[in-house]
């Protein structure tokens, strides 16, 4: 706490923004770096807080010292003649809101206190201005009376509007000194209708209210509801600036506006912003009149425009960043209102990020850290635009982001068919599953009415950089007769709809789409080298197919982490196959389909070794249950189908024949697999004289016998084959299999934490249920705060981690670890995997650039 | 390594068996206590080592040493006369078997070796029996080319057949010596015709030749079963001695038998046991004479009788244990030939071990030691006996120990109804599910088709200590008609069948069953007291009802450390409310449903309460899904109760909305139960004057930030009824937990490991599906040693608890650790809980015996 409560703006001494509040740092730091902006002083936030502890009043020993710093800017100002209430030359003020974190419109301001009846004319006849001086009285009453008397909006825009209707012109700009006369008065009248007490004349108690007004709108329902959404403490209170007023409607040679120092929307530098002739603040925002861009004033105000550019390369080079700035003009005098970090879209924070590297302004580091990882997904899709104006019909998980358009379809098999007429279709179903790839392949985007973030829909979308949004409740889906209802509207399958995986909205028809910039791509570039330059930890990508593959690359992957073979089982030619094998009674006939399968999976690897040429290409052998792969029972006539499919099924597949356990249960599918992998690397070398990096990964490990016992089949089977240097290793997706990792160690080369099942058993969440049953409340009720499926729990599932890496640390230094799963591309989580030593994240290829610049952001977080 | 191959048993020196052999050190012991026993050498079980390490040869150093000992042996012999292959009194000998650890029939014996053409007419001049010597050499020639020379048993059985038929009599024993002759001669024919060599005439080499069969014999295949059956290691290696024939068919006043100290099924003091006069051992156990009991040598043999009963109360004695003795009296000498610990049934091991404590053999730690935990289930259930006679048409699971007899009914209301009439029901299910419980109240005894060692059928039937088979494959259950069918065979309902749930068999049929013997009750109440004063870890009981809360006291729990509130939701008055409650889709219906069943669970609570006293009662709220309280779909036609199955249905239930998710999602739930705690609390204390030990419990605790809000909303309840005193604790079931359990520290007052569920989280293993889809392979194939929803991992879920014990032993000392679940009752996991330092263990009413034998055992172990 502070021995002093009140400080001028020249006199600020080292307080930051934590006891002066954001809006007064910024016109002291002004004051202190010679631009002109109006005097002032600030009482602190700590005023705010005694405010509430008191009781709601401030004590004697404040407003002595406040008085102190009135009369000093009222002696400040008097060289120009004007003081507090004076009848010559009235020093106006305003009073302003202003915290620690910028709040912005979320708390209450005050212009033009210390007019009263017989100020107003001072003014006038010092203005010269009549007219101005009676609009700035009317303002006045309006302002404080809504602000400091708790009078109702409508009741000024009534009296308002009576007046205009009276004058007959449309806008209060044109009303004569009459009529602004009259509306005074009426002003005047409704004060005493509503608090039954006069506006208050004397002007020192004008400003004493008006502080108490901003002090108590911390707590106001607006500023309140701000702060929950954005996570601000109630503790930090606001400050209460006095400044002295600016007129920027003072006639032709004044005016007012707001700029940018650079585009906020692309990051191109030179100002941007607005300005309007003859007008205060309020009017650049309240749209009545059209505000000219900020470049006009080169004409209208060429020194102040110079002035304004100069002073705007000033607070760039000071703040290190784009400034947001608010101006006024008086009497062609500039002033500096307010400076502030300007809010950017991902594609200018890159740009910006870039350029102020170039310029000299920031180190590499500190420019990689400007950026939001996560903001990159704009970047990297479609999106919709803002304000694109169309109602939002319904709303589901954000489960993979960027825009599309296109006709419900409720199939895949309808998706394929009119895609290939060239149709843009949206998949939209309950749910979906394996089986329906091919429509995932054909449509523009996927929304299903259950499943979580890290459903199946979630992961084949995210996993393709298709928008996608699952677990949309107010989304029902009947086959029969073939119609969506949404919030109780039916639509017929063919109607056109757009979805934003972004925000997670439904809309019905189709808004125009802005795409991405082309532009953003070669800062991003460079951004993401300088990211690689700085980062340890490695990229590599979740990829099942050659085109997986080649996106990967293409975004900076250093590999394949996590091949998912299972995938290659779901083709039109493939299922066929695959389920023949599954409902082989014998081994015989499993075998024989298995051989049929064989040559198919090879070409895929040979596919995918093509294209990563010498980069390493983890592959994981089979892991889902068998059923996944079996129709849905309803769809199926036939008994002894039907009895197998009943044999298959499992009342927790999550827990059940899975993993290496399928490999166990039937060696032949796995020896299978190992068999293809092995031929297409023989094909591989035979056709580059070179070998690929393969390694071969087992999931779902949870003893050292069942690692042993496979690994001897997958030796055996490459031995026969002759194929040299395959290193096969294990997912980490069991807790058990973290705490006993050290047993592990003879027998595994390497090692993949897969947080997504190892984030289920951990936590005991099934991502199937949890999203839809419980984890949505758990988050609104505050029970979790970030959702375990997208960002991890660094305390549980980290903590397994972190003892496994510890024990492998001991057992096995110079062993590979690394994480595959949604996490991988999670910046939180990139963060906890950098700090806790892995090798390697393996994600999404649409995340990698993300997960780039996190393991660059994590590296500068940890020097 | 010893330097020293063989060792005479006067002279064995301080080796133990595991050089010796079992066989041979108690034939030392005994020379060494002064009892006969016919003098010998043995070779040890190193040279068996050396045999196989040399490539199946023994070194001559090895041969040299066994010459020697060969040679005083007949010189011992020799003062009455005999020598090895002598003419006037022929010195003959047995070669056995005998490993480290007991393979009692595993390996190979050859006795009468020695015997050849001259030999056996000096032994017919010796003895005076021509007859005698002749029949011993068959013998020779019989054994010898068996287990020698590798020549089919059929082979001889097809001449001895021959020459019975010749002869017109029905056994060996009725041959004239022309027969026997004739017999001879064809055996000898044999050997050249199937080896295509003569029979070995030298007694030297016949000796070193059955040496050499017997070392062989370790490798046999019955032996390599029995070992890998029993878990023996193959390098321990068989020794084989050399010991003098004794006979026991040398006429009338020769004989040979076979006893235990007391009575090996009911533990009972005295010899018990058989004896056969003029005959040697392998027609004891051959069956073709019928033996007397041994008391009858008391009229036949007085000395050797009297001199037989000294000698087993030296053994006793000496090896402080009840002995099991083969001997042989020849010509009026007795021999004792082996004697080893008896084998017992449960009943026996208690009444054996509590007599030796009182005959002041044995401290109480040694015997309490004595007893396997798991066989006192054999007491507290009825057994079918071993030789029941009938066919055992299918095996499942063996869920809870004992047998029942019964009607088949294939549903609970059925079982209901049938048992009001006084029926005797099976219960036969393709699986079980909670709304079932009336039939388990009202049958006998449990069968399933589904299900695993602790499926729900599983744990609901050991908990109410009902005989239960889970998982019988051969079994399929069709409603429509009502029929079983098992391994092809169909079965109406009513049919009487009975069930052994000890074994797992399946019978058609009523056969008799042995009951428990009251008479082992007073023992096993003094052992279980000595038990009592000894273990650290205290036992409490899984009781959910009054009736379970009786069960649990009399079996000795200090109290209840889990009552699970779910099951009173089952009752035929109560499912219907849950199910409207369930069913309320708005919280008013909700409420209104939860305040019909507050007094009827408050009821339930002041039973128990009434029964308990002042030990604790652990009450944990609600846990499972609420669709476990719904009807079966097929069973609903209202679409709204449809739709809301629907909506309740989860992919993986296991991890799904359950536990204390349930108590947030649905807060009136939980204060309901809470109420009725109170409620009955304050009953019992004002019928009393004393409050209920109660302890309330939160399943499926994953985040403080859980415990904190259903914390507060229970204290709350509690303090608006004034109920004192309570704790509020928390199971700990989920990997998450236990890694981060500090956190709870502040939260919680007491903590219990939930081991079932922490097993399947930890492992990823569901019990509804792991041991139907694949853990009966992985314990088949060796994967797995034990099943770990049995006997806990120690490893994995071990290592987590072990974890969890040391983070809250620094964070928390002082407070309450325990287990409750499944493991609670297993002696394995009982030792690691020990161990581990927790302060209780909870189990099934009828596993509290084995928990508070096994919880002494650990005890005694660590001291």
């Amino acid at each position: 706490m502070t021995s002093q409560f009140v400080f001028d703006f020249q006199n600020r001494g080292s307080l930051g923004s934590d006891i002066l509040g954001g809006k007064a740092l910024g016109l002291a730091m002004m004051t202190q770096l010679g631009i002109p902006v109006p005097p002032g002083f600030v009482a602190t936030t700590e005023v705010c807080g005694i405010y509430y502890r008191e009781g709601r009043r401030l004590p004697d020993s404040f407003w002595a010292e406040f008085d102190v710093h009135l009369v000093q800017l009222v002696q400040l100002e008097g060289q120009s003649g004007k003081r507090v209430g004076g009848l010559d030359d009235p020093q106006l003020v305003s009073v302003r809101s202003g915290a620690p974190i910028s709040m912005p419109g979320m708390m209450d301001t005050v212009l033009n206190v210390g007019l009263n009846d017989e100020t107003v004319e001072a003014l006038a006849v010092r203005t010269g201005d009549r007219r101005f001086a009676l609009d700035s009285y009317r303002r006045l009453l309006q302002m404080y009376g809504q602000v400091v008397s708790g009078i109702d909006k409508t009741v000024f825009d009534h009296e308002l509007d009576t007046v205009l209707l009276n004058s007959g012109v449309p806008t209060p700009i044109e009303l004569s000194e009459e009529a602004l006369e009259a509306l005074i008065t009426a002003f005047k009248g409704a004060f005493v209708d509503v608090t039954g007490e006069i506006f208050v004349q004397d002007p020192r108690d004008q400003i004493r209210n008006c502080l108490i007004a901003v002090f108590e709108s911390w707590n106001g329902k607006r500023a309140e509801t701000y702060r929950q959404m954005e996570g601000i403490s109630g503790d930090l209170g606001t400050a209460a600036s006095v400044v002295s007023m600016v007129y920027g409607n003072l006639g032709e040679n004044s005016g007012t506006g707001v700029c940018f120092t650079r585009n906020p929307s692309t990051g191109e530098p030179g100002l941007f912003g607005e300005f309007l002739q003859s007008a205060q603040g309020e009017d650049v925002v309240s749209g009545e009149r059209t505000p000219e861009p900020v470049s006009a004033m080169s004409d209208k105000f060429p020194a102040a425009y110079a002035e304004l550019i100069e002073h705007a390369e000033t607070l760039e080079r000071y703040n290190r960043d784009m400034q947001d700035i608010e101006f006024t003009i008086e009497r062609g005098k500039l002033f500096i209102l307010q400076t502030r970090n300007g809010k950017r879209t991902a594609q200018a924070a890159v740009r910006v990020a870039v350029d102020l590297i170039e310029e000299g302004l920031l180190s590499k580091e500190e420019a990689l850290m400007r950026v939001e990882p996560s903001d990159l997904s704009q970047l990297l899709s479609p999106q919709l635009p803002e304000d694109h104006g169309m109602d939002v019909v319904a709303r589901g998980l954000n489960a993979s982001p960027g825009a599309a358009v296109g006709f419900v379809v409720l199939d895949a098999d309808t998706a394929e068919s009119r895609a290939a007429k060239g149709e843009h279709v949206i998949l939209v179903r309950p749910e979906t599953s394996p089986d329906d790839i091919h429509g995932f392949i054909a449509a523009e985007g996927i929304l299903t009415a259950k499943g979580g973030l890290t459903s199946h829909a979630a992961v084949v979308a995210r996993g393709m950089g298709k928008p996608c949004i699952t677990g949309c409740q107010a989304l029902e889906v009947d086959l029969e007769p073939r119609v969506i209802t949404i919030a109780g509207v039916q639509y017929s399958e063919g109607t056109l709809i757009t979805i934003d995986g972004t925000s997670g909205s439904v809309i019905i028809g189709e808004p125009e789409l802005t795409l991405v910039s082309g532009s953003a791509g070669a800062e991003l570039d460079r951004l993401l080298e300088w990211a690689d330059s700085i980062r340890r930890l490695k990229v590599l990508a979740n990829a099942d197919t050659p085109i997986d593959a080649e996106n990967a690359r293409r975004l900076g992957a250093e590999g394949i982490g996590l091949c998912r073979t299972e995938h290659m089982f779901f083709g039109v030619d493939r299922l066929p196959k695959m389920q023949a094998m599954i409902l082989a009674t014998n081994l015989e006939d499993r075998e024989d389909a298995l051989a049929e399968l064989q040559p198919m999976q090879s070409e895929d690897f040979f596919g995918i070794f093509s294209e990563m040429g010498q980069d390493p290409v983890i592959i994981r052998l089979l892991d889902p249950p068998l059923h996944e792969f079996l129709p849905d029972r309803s769809e199926v006539d036939s008994p002894a189908v039907l009895r197998r499919i009943d044999e298959l099924s499992e009342v927790n597949p999550m827990l059940g024949m899975r993993g290496c356990r399928l490999g166990l249960v039937y060696p032949e599918i796995y020896e299978m697999q190992v068999k293809a992998i092995a031929d297409a690397a023989i094909e591989t070398h035979a056709s580059t004289g070179l070998w690929p990096k393969v390694q071969i990964m087992l999931p779902m490990v949870a003893f050292p016998s069942e690692m042993e016992s496979i690994r001897a089949n997958v030796e055996r089977v490459l031995r026969d084959r002759s194929v040299p240097d395959v290193q096969i290793g294990m997912m980490i997706e069991l807790p058990r299999t973290c705490v006993s990792i050290g047993d592990f160690a003879g027998s595994s080369d390497f090692f993949s934490f897969g947080t997504n099942d190892l984030t289920q058993t951990t936590l005991g969440f099934s991502r199937d249920d949890a999203e839809n049953m419980f984890l949505g409340k758990y988050l609104e009720d505050g029970i979790l705060e970030e959702n375990p499926f997208e960002t991890l729990d660094v305390a549980g599932v980290g903590g397994l981690i972190d003892f496994a890496v510890n024990a492998l640390d001991y057992k096995a230094p110079d062993v590979s670890l690394s994480a595959c799963g949604e996490h991988g591309g999670d910046p939180a989580s990139i963060k906890f995997f950098h700090e806790v030593g892995l090798s390697y994240v393996s994600c999404s290829p649409f995340r990698i650039p993300i997960a780039r610049l996190a393991a660059a952001q994590a590296a500068i977080n940890s020097r």
